[in-house]
């Protein structure tokens, strides 16, 4: 996608530019995309684009000599803990992880004291908590209530921003991510408008994959004016409230969003199609309670159910013959990665190999902007005035590569 | 407390002050707050004041611009862990951190060897050995004699200095912390002279906890000539050596130390109370003979042994009655965190919710001292004319936050 | 060994002498010393020499004002994972860890995603996977593959640097730094030629350490004009190509290369020894199918066969009676560390009490040029003109202790 150089003349237009945009992002927590305003939405792509032409232009972004970043990772992950430490490494903050045990659900007093004692210091909280449908979400509303609590109290000397780096209900720097990715691939922003979008179930021969990356896709495309399509097999239903949402943001945006069970039909004229693996909410959900129960044999007889109903649905694959259904039968293909690959990573997958094989670059670079959209949700959470901030970055033009 | 920026003329009349103290640090390990003198003691605080001013005030306290700070935590470890990076990453250090397995107890070449290995680089390494009665102080010793020696033979080029994140003796960044935390709230360490503080043994449904902060709050408290009161049941002595000390020192500051086995006795008319689980001696030096033969069932059995004990004085909680006994109805409530308290972490605790709930703040307010004392024990240890340094750092006032 | 300071005139001189050697490491990986030139071995010690004087001097080395550097651990670590984070820091990196399963060994599709996601900010990846015959190398080698064409499909910025911590094949940081030690006892690398070194196998215990020592020892020792003997029992092959490597490259250099099954015989009048426990080859080969076939009897039954056939060799000890043998009975001894000490980590081991504890200092001297001879390869493989950046740091005189 180019790692462009910046120069002065275009960057102060464009900064000139993003501060007539009505930013209130200062002091807050970037949990969910449709918390936020499209002037905040678009703010978060610009900083991000910038911070990375910094980058290209070995200007460093350093807005910290010293400080501290949390990550608190209650699930797996590999991409987005580079993304996270990438980013905040970016800034001049150092990554102190918070190992706290994955299966652990806390609540109450353990999270509200230990949000306390890892913050003295500490300028940004990452979480990932995405494994319990009603907890991830809820958790870091209690961690960052907690904080700001502490902040008021003077027990804190600033209130740490949180980035949500996956929740059960969105995933925001993925989403974020995805469609700075798109805006690049189809020239701006206001070009998404009249696209459709194919958010599709796919097939995998695993299960218990979270939801928040099909909610997090359809709760920031039906912002744009998109015409939104959500396929799925019978049953295998998002949370109600994110079907809600998008309903009633495409309306706003003059979009449209239909749910459907093919995935022909989703297909079909599609300009960009995103085939994921998820497991149904109602699943989700009982998987919680049993986990909750330490049910082990509830939980292997659900893994065992919900892997034949998934068998039934091994034809959800997004190989050569789907994507002929698309507009000019080459539609952009998207993924969070790692994708199942039929024949590579798995039997039978998400996407055939000659259909990911195709798309494979895209789809690195659709993850490479992951570490910029989280340097920009910390700056613009943690500077007042993010574009003065930026101008001085550049003023100063310390080197990142420094001889 | 406050988040109090610095002024010169204030600065630089403390720094006339601190330069007029006794001060032979450098180059020494911070083990036991009783190897330090009074001077040295006041000023680590002092120094911990002052680097928290700079922070507040955005002065950057970064001595280094790279360098290693090793982290070694046998037991483990969230408040301290987070304490101690947040210290080093302030004076611009990397934490590595050393794992070694938690439940080996190491001796002899292993300890000589790892000790070079890892610091070839190193400025500081911070240690935590806590759960093995004979073990932990001797561990830091024997790595600390290494250190000195590959010093002295030309093999490392720095001596790095050790910090005692907890032994089994002493835990001195935590009582060094409660003390800062008492001085701010007293008005001054002059004032905590003749106040009485009850460090208290309280019901825990647990077993095995360290001693190391008892021993080091009445290792630290009768230095400044208080009243201090060691309660606990029969049978839950501390190491003999630190009686013995608490006697001789509370002797030495005009002070009084008196061990009782009342909790009520304790409390009677205190300006302060620490109530707080620990085994008692015996038991721990039980335990890690068991240990060392792998003796599972003799430690299960020693546990079930332990816990029975501890039932039988389940009254010996902190709450609103026994807080109507202290000073004014008032004592100030200290705790190292995490608290086990009653209905909230466990059915019976150490502390009742509601004293638990009046003195949060407090205690959160304490934990928010460790990581400036930390930076503190390291600042005077490395550096051979800390007023200097300080002055420096003001002169400079290179900005934390860059931009 | 000394910690010696630089002076400008002496600086500039070498930089002269250096700036006239062919160096062409430039965006290249650093995964076997023999794909290096001599003057590129040389440039390596030397560029790793001024670093140390640098950090001697308090002048700052770091060349980074923030970016990644990735370690890759598939075996355990302390000494190499100290020496890569201390090199990294040095010149200005933050470490993040790949933690992705030691036991896994991961291949094609897996490798190449990989690869790119931990990329995008990322300026070198230290690997270390010695432990799976034909599995090491071959990694280092797909994922360098994968962030070549990455780099040329213009989805990453740059192409970080690999560094080789340890393979099946080489151990190229041990091997440098033990060679940079080298040069420092005897006065300079071509005092080395005509020096006879025996690199020996040497009883231990345990079963199925890495072939990398050995192998790395005589694949770089043999391109000084040494007289190199490598000396285990019959059976104790190693890779049947680098003793292949080793006969030409000793021919070329007008040294020798003997193999003799006779630990004595190595000995015989040697300058320098190097006793050290290896599997056998055909052992290590066998381990690995058993490995992929998850066939835990066969991996029981060959760990007791070997443990067997080793104890057939409990005499080859470097003993006080061995080194009597050598060149004024004064050979210098070498070890990558930790060695097993008779009587010490073990009842017998590869080196008697007595004889380590005349050279442990040797050792450790020898382990601490390890953390710069990797910065210098970071440096020499990210830095097209490297004299030019030496100066630069030089000049700009950035104090490492700041204050």
């Amino acid at each position: 996608m180019g790692f462009e150089m910046i120069e002065k003349k275009e960057l102060y237009e464009r900064l000139d530019r993003l501060s007539e945009r009505k930013i209130e992002m200062y002091q807050k927590d970037f949990l969910q995309t449709w918390e936020k305003s499209i002037d905040e939405i678009i703010a978060t792509f610009e900083v991000a684009n910038i911070l990375r032409s910094y980058r290209f232009s070995n200007i460093s972004s350093k807005i910290y000599d010293s400080g501290i970043a949390v990550s608190v990772f209650k699930d797996n992950s590999t991409r987005t803990r580079f993304s996270f430490s990438s980013a905040c490494d970016l800034l001049g903050l150092y990554v102190q992880d918070l190992d706290e045990g994955k299966s652990q659900i806390a609540h109450g007093e353990t999270v509200r004291e230990t949000a306390v004692m890892i913050s003295f210091l500490a300028e940004v909280i990452g979480i990932r908590h995405d494994m319990f449908i009603g907890e991830g979400d809820s958790y870091m509303r209690e961690f960052g209530n907690a904080l700001t609590e502490a902040y008021k109290d003077n027990i804190l000397p600033d209130r740490p921003m949180i980035v949500n780096l996956q929740s059960d209900i969105d995933h925001p720097t993925q989403s974020m991510a995805d469609f700075l990715h798109l805006t690049k691939h189809f020239g701006g922003l206001e070009n998404l408008k009249g696209k459709k979008l194919a958010m599709s179930w796919a097939y995998s021969p695993s299960y218990g994959k979270p939801l928040s990356v099909p909610q997090g896709i359809i709760g920031l495309a039906t912002r744009f004016g998109m015409d939104v399509v959500l396929a799925h097999p019978e049953g295998y239903d998002l949370l109600p409230d994110t079907i809600d949402l998008a309903k009633r943001q495409s309306a706003e945006s003059s979009g449209s969003f239909k749910i459907t069970n093919s995935m022909d039909e989703a297909f079909e004229n599609a300009d960009i199609v995103y085939p994921k693996s998820w497991a149904p909410y109602y699943i989700m959900k009982k998987r919680v309670e049993l986990l909750k129960n330490n049910d082990t044999k509830g939980l292997s007889e659900l893994e065992k159910e919900c892997l034949t109903s998934n068998a039934r649905y091994i034809d959800w694959e997004c190989n050569e013959s789907k994507m002929n259904l698309t507009k000019n039968r080459n539609a952009l293909y998207m993924h969070c990665l790692p994708a199942d690959i039929s024949d590579v990573s798995c039997k039978n997958g998400e996407v055939s190999k000659a259909v990911f094989e195709k798309y494979r670059n895209f789809t690195y670079d659709e993850a490479g902007y992951k570490p910029y959209i989280i340097a920009s949700m910390i700056l613009l959470a943690k500077k007042k005035d993010p574009v003065q901030t930026l101008k001085k970055l550049f003023e100063m033009s310390q080197k990142r590569i420094i001889a």
